[in-house]
């Protein structure tokens, strides 16, 4: 294939250094990029030149770096993050407003949990979920509700990779995992008590798409204090269900019945209704001119 | 340079296949990629399959194509729009509670404005704006106020681009143009009634970063029906203000007594003082292992 040089894409060199930054370090140096890309030092100099030409890094006065909003732009146009993000908001909204703790919405990222959103009461509990962050699956209860559903030999690579826990409260081996997954299939919904934090608990539920395949999870993180989680799960497994139904909905072709409004923008945006009529007669206005 | 053919990196074909996607196509097959990214069929080709080695693009069950959920895990890393977001959406969500129409958050991206996050009441007027959608920034309110404040030649490449008003009440003529953004300047605020929907009207204000530069507007679309602007326009301009003092507390050094908790995640998550407090001593948390 061309434009390969040991075997490596340019675009996998340039996904490299994107990845080096994180929430935790979202300006690095020249110095501090290569270093952790583990690139030559000029090839790392290339790349980064390539994608500063590109916008998808963005050079500051201070002859530091940071992710550019060209490739912010580029990954809104995601049905699977972005798009999910949209529809499930609402229903994300009515909980957080019940609970006033932690309302988050998540995806999978082969072993890891993603934070696609999440709102947060000023005054509420610890929660470590950051957007855009991640968190190995076995590590939270989003997680393993993507875990218990996943289709793939998920948990065989799970334990493979091993389970270390993070706290004495974690899942510590792979029969408690089994248990905990059969459980979380049985139940319709997760619970972890302090696997991240000892004051922290998560509760979580699967959020099906189109094809009935559980693409995401609804949770929340409330205090660790043993109280009972019946009216909170009965509250996320109602909230998942209506997500999964507008998803549905937001799939089905658009001259059908049952289709909800927005022609082609359904899948990516939930507006108003006056606006989603709008947008329904204005294919491609999304372009910039 | 290396891996450059006809002048043109693989990285800008890349990007060039990823901006064929768009709100209203979130998913296409390989021949809608290709026409739309102006590239010879078996370029296309081999650049979608590298995006899809990277997933950065997801091959569907139906052959078609989406933009990968990783993208969006690599473009949340951005100071500029998903930092902005979490620092501004307090705010954003204290003016929608009086508004109750539509309130969202715009960045410049060159000569078009970025929606970076909308909240929308179901019943509101018509709004055209879509999370990661562009407009000229001519065009609205938001885009106005980006414009007044720009330190570049903006106006007058806008010009040359050609003001090309959407509705008869758009900007028609260089010397209306200029006369609204000293306008903007001189208020704080700007207005633009009917410039994209005769029946909408955009309210925006300035959001100045930590060097006292603008790096967004917050701005709501109300209806169009002549009401004073004076309370909206003094809402969102404390609104405005409150972020900037935000943004600023986040770049001072983490040392500095007025300095936001969350030590080195400060500049792109906004959770509970709690998380923040956690977050702070565990720098590095946010990477996968």
């Amino acid at each position: 294939m061309a434009h390969r040089s040991n075997g490596v894409s340019a675009l996998s060199r340039a996904v490299q250094v994107l990845d080096t930054f994180s929430p935790d370090a979202p300006t690095q140096t020249l110095k501090e990029i290569s270093q952790r890309s583990a690139l030559p030092t000029s090839t790392a100099h290339r790349v980064v030149g390539d994608l500063v030409d590109n916008g998808l890094l963005e050079r500051l006065a201070d002859r530091t770096y940071r992710v550019g909003n060209r490739l912010w732009e580029l990954g809104s146009r995601t049905p699977g993050a972005v798009g999910l993000r949209e529809i499930a908001m609402p229903y994300i909204h009515g909980v957080q407003a019940r609970v006033r703790q932690h309302t988050q919405l998540l995806i999978r990222a082969d072993l890891d949990v993603l934070v696609v959103d999440r709102l947060s009461a000023r005054d509420a509990i610890v929660n470590a979920s950051i957007i855009g962050g991640r968190h190995p699956l076995q590590h939270s209860s989003s997680g393993i509700v993507l875990l218990a559903f996943a289709q793939d030999d998920a948990v065989e690579r799970i334990l493979e990779r091993g389970l270390k826990p993070v706290t004495a409260s974690g899942i510590q081996s792979r029969s408690e995992l089994v248990e905990v997954l059969a459980r979380v299939r049985h139940d319709g919904f997760a619970v972890s008590e302090g696997y991240l934090h000892p004051t922290s608990r998560g509760i979580a539920a699967p959020v099906r798409g189109a094809q009935d395949v559980v693409v995401g999870a609804i949770g929340v993180v409330v205090p660790n204090n043993g109280s009972d989680v019946a009216e909170i799960s009965v509250l996320l497994r109602h909230a998942a269900q209506r997500i999964s139904d507008d998803l549905l909905r937001c799939y089905l072709p658009p001259e059908h019945p049952d289709a909800r409004p927005g022609g082609s923008f359904r899948q990516m945006v939930r507006s108003s209704e006056q606006s989603m009529e709008f947008l329904a007669h204005h294919d491609g206005f999304s372009q910039a001119e």
